[in-house]
């Protein structure tokens, strides 16, 4: 097989790149690594991250830059450029939002997290899913064009990020971005997947 | 002028997106807006953030998703999507380096401020350095492909910043990548712009 995705045993940041490929129907190699071996392999990897992408023996890292080469492959990009534009400023501010929930969730310090989380909850999230919202109600439960677009998908695989991390559902009171996700999870192959895919969302905190 | 890019009077986020635009030879109109009128603004900007880009009427937020459209525009882009995928990775590599350079420049607890000096100093900016000026040379003072392209341009205005937030010189023992910022600064159009704009990198920290 010529493709080959490395990542921990989580669905996180590398979930958005699995579910592109299972719409692609593109065959891939799902390495799921421990954290003893990820010791040992850290210094191999570029800039010492997770996921890695590798094609034909070329290496890539960068979860969004892996999903938008994705996207263009399969024909969830956008049809020009300045669509292009927008859908990468979409994903870019999906990814702004959740650095600053990783930013609470990986806090050592107990009070700081407390304080952090209560910010998260009654600003943070408030402030980008409202505009989110919006965005979607005019699309028709779409990020953007009203058609499905990768933007979607790293939306989607963000919000179980974030459910995860707050421990609560974040899109309860936002019907339309309920809809950019079941517009993704309904679809037929990404239903499977996930009905086959039950690794944790994200490392749980206490084994940080 | 068809062309509108809005910032504060800094260099800051939007010095590449001014650069690309200068290299470009694209006339535009350079606005800076001072923190008062930004009170009115900002809830009038998507997602609440500056630079926006606009052109004929449609606006667009997120520096780096604006920059990747112009270095298309004017052929600084990757050859195929397997190219682009190699600079989006180098770009949000170098992101991520700013991001957690960041951190510590807007850390308002004094101590803590300290603590994340000292690691961005020591550990952070040594990691990604290193591992860029590897790439460096391996590209003949590129980051990619042994040519100019858009990647070089978003790592100069960032070495810019991070200079500014750390009060060092950064590149100071990295000969290929003082390689990679000359090949940036030394073009015509460049060298003109940087003696003409002597806004501040960033924001003065007691400013904030």
């Amino acid at each position: 097989m010529s493709i080959k995705l490395t990542y921990f045993d989580l669905r996180g940041r590398a979930e958005v790149i699995r579910y592109l490929l299972k719409y692609g129907g593109i065959e891939f190699q799902d390495v799921r690594i421990t954290i003893v071996p990820w010791g040992n392999l850290k210094s191999t990897v570029p800039f010492g991250q997770l996921p890695i992408y590798e094609e034909h023996g070329k290496v890539s890292n960068q979860t969004i830059a892996i999903t938008r080469y994705l996207a263009k492959k399969i024909k969830l990009a956008g049809n020009n450029n300045w669509e292009d534009l927008e859908l990468d400023a979409l994903v870019d501010t999906t990814s702004d939002l959740l650095e600053k929930v990783v930013n609470f969730y990986h806090e050592r310090d107990t009070e700081r997290r407390e304080q952090l989380k209560r910010m998260v909850l009654a600003e943070t999230i408030p402030f980008y899913l409202s505009r989110f919202e919006a965005i979607a109600e005019k699309n028709f439960g779409f990020l953007a064009f009203g058609r499905l677009t990768w933007a979607d998908f790293f939306f989607t695989t963000t919000i179980d990020m974030l459910d995860a991390m707050t421990g609560m559902n974040v899109l309860k009171n936002y019907p339309h971005l309920q809809g950019v996700v079941s517009n993704v999870t309904d679809l037929a192959v990404i239903k499977e997947w996930r009905e086959k895919d039950k690794s944790s969302v994200v490392l749980a905190n206490d084994a940080k």
